[in-house]
Order: C-alpha cells, then structure tokens, then sequence
C-alpha cells in the first residue's frame, strides 16, 4: 500500500461476513483513534444463480474482491451453530467455508461470533431483532439513514465486525477476576 | 504447459476429494486411450492441527497445491448427504466449501457423488466395504499391492475419480430408454 492509499488512514481495518446460501450480507469497519467507522456494507445477491457451485464461486470471488479492495486485517463471521437440518447446515458449512478459503487465502485471521452473541454486543440484548440491531448500529456509528440499505444482511455482517472490535479491544480480564463484575468491583475507574 | 510437459500424456486427469475435518483423501486420475490410470494418491493429515481454522487452511493451501501440480479438468467430490448431527454436517460442510473453493478458484468444474453411489459404480455393491473400494480399485487400475496407502480415504477419493470418468464417459442414454436395462436390450452389441 502506498504511503498516500486512503486505506492508511486507518489503523485497523474489520471485514464482517455475514454467510448464506441466497444471501451474503458484508461490512466494512475502519478503526481511526480507537473508533469504528463503517466504512462500506452491501449484500451478495446469489438467489438468481441456479446452480449451488455457481453460488460458492460467487462467495469466493467476491469475498476475494473486496478483501484485495479493502485490505482488512481481520475478518469476523457470524456463524450459527445450530440449524434446521443436516441438509440446511452442510450448505450453510459449505458458503462460510468458501467465505473462510478466501481469508485464508490471504492469511487473514478469522474469529465467528453467534447470532445471539453479536445481538447482545451491540444492542444489550441476545434476542433482539435484526432491525433493533440495524438501529442500534446505525446510532452508534452515525450512519446516515439515507446509506441504510434495505437488506438487513448487510447491517448483521457490520454487526459481527463491530462486535469484534468490541470483543478484542476489550481490556484483558486480570487474572483472579472471574467475571466483569468483579473486574468493575475492582476497577470502578475503568468503568464510564 | 509446455510440449513436453509429462502431464501433456494424458488425455483428461481427475483429481478425487474425500474432505474431512480428521484425514482428507486425494487421487488424481490420468486418462490414455480412454483408459483410466492412478497418477497419485495420498492423505493430508489434520488430526495434527487443533485449531479448526488451520485444518481448514490446510486444506485450501494442499488442494490448491495438488491443482498446480497436477492440473486437473476436473474435480470429483465424494460428498455425503446425511450425517450424524448439525454440528458435525457443519464442519464437514466447512471442509467440503474450503475444497471446493480451490477448485473453484481455478475454474476447475466439481462434480460430487454421494458414498453409495461410489461404491456401486466400483463394486456394483452401494454398501461395500471401504475394504472392498480399495481391493477393487487395485485390480481395475493394477495398482502394485506395495503402493497401495494403509489409509482408506486415498482410496475412497480415487474411486470418486474413477466413479466421474465412468459416469461422465459412459453413452448417452437415448430417448425413450428409460434404465440402463433397456439400452442393453435395444443396443447389445454396445455391450461387452
């Protein structure tokens, strides 16, 4: 990257997938003096393709395309673990494994978060709706309404990279802290 | 490939696929004269690796590598339908996307066969024994006793091979005959 790549700005840059066999949602999060700004999010339209290989190869082309345009550091998924059926989740293993192949490709690490544990991350509550996270996420990172997109694919994916931020900036728990309340009991200067 | 490039002998190579999250089987098949010929088999070991994203790495890395070396027109997947639970279909679904992606990424078409279908169209018997695949496959393609690999994935993955050159080389069922029965009565002098 040359020294005046608009990407520089950034010290840290999230790609968050957000991986389905119709739909692909992703976002783009840009970490400037500690704070996540969304820089790009969008979904991957695979339902017009007929043929399942055609959809894999859509995933990882253009997961690939926007890892070689964004150069992301990192990339968090979000990643049911439980499903319907074998059927449904051999799918499902087969788009994230192909979205994975792209990042692995280019040495990216990857970490997955669960649904429920993106959902409480950012809005505080596990069960919350998809819409209560796209509010939420469209407060905390000021996104204009207008840059909104219908598809609440890509607002889950910004979810999961914006709930990686949090999950990895956190301060390290001490040793002896078992849980955040002990750390807060402890630490009441840490604590806003 | 140059001229005299040793793969320029054979007609179409097949690399076979048995992914799996513990031991991933591969064989690439070489076509002469219409005649099938094991190039290579092997195993790539996973067990070894704890993290899953570094066996899935793995396989992405071995199998784009077997592609460079190799340079199959095909790829033949063998590709269960059904298995124990959601947990485990997702890993394998994981492993299966990872491998295909390799392919994918190289514009390498994948065809995928169920585990019973390989085996009927090795033994004429969907519920042989891996045992029975190997024994089979070592007279269909005289396979010295002393090459033959102790893993049965190496050859569960060649007969995937060797099950999409019999599947994709065979006649063209003409309209109107309905089963393979019914072509040999209509055509017996097409039948050895």
């Amino acid at each position: 990257m040359s020294a005046d790549h608009p990407l520089r700005q950034w010290e840290r840059i999230i790609i968050g997938i957000d991986p389905g066999t119709n739909v692909m949602g992703y976002g783009i999060l840009g970490i400037k003096s500690r704070k996540p700004v969304m820089i790009a999010m969008g979904v991957i339209q695979l339902s017009k393709f007929e043929s399942h290989y055609l959809r894999l190869s859509r995933i990882f082309t253009r997961v690939t395309s926007l890892i070689e345009q964004y150069l992301p550091d990192e990339m968090a998924i979000e990643a049911p673990f439980f499903g319907k059926n074998v059927q449904s989740m051999l799918k499902l293993g087969r788009a994230q494994g192909v979205a994975m192949a792209a990042a692995l490709n280019r040495d990216i690490p990857i970490t997955e978060y669960e649904p429920r544990k993106i959902k409480m991350a950012i809005t505080g509550n596990g069960a919350a709706s998809k819409e209560q996270v796209q509010e939420m996420l469209r407060r905390i990172l000021n996104i204009p309404k207008e840059n909104l997109l219908p598809q609440l694919d890509a607002t889950d994916a910004l979810g999961a990279a914006l709930c990686h931020f949090y999950e990895s900036s956190r301060p390290q728990i001490e040793k002896g802290c078992k849980s955040w309340k002990e750390f807060i009991a402890k630490h009441p200067d840490k604590v806003k």
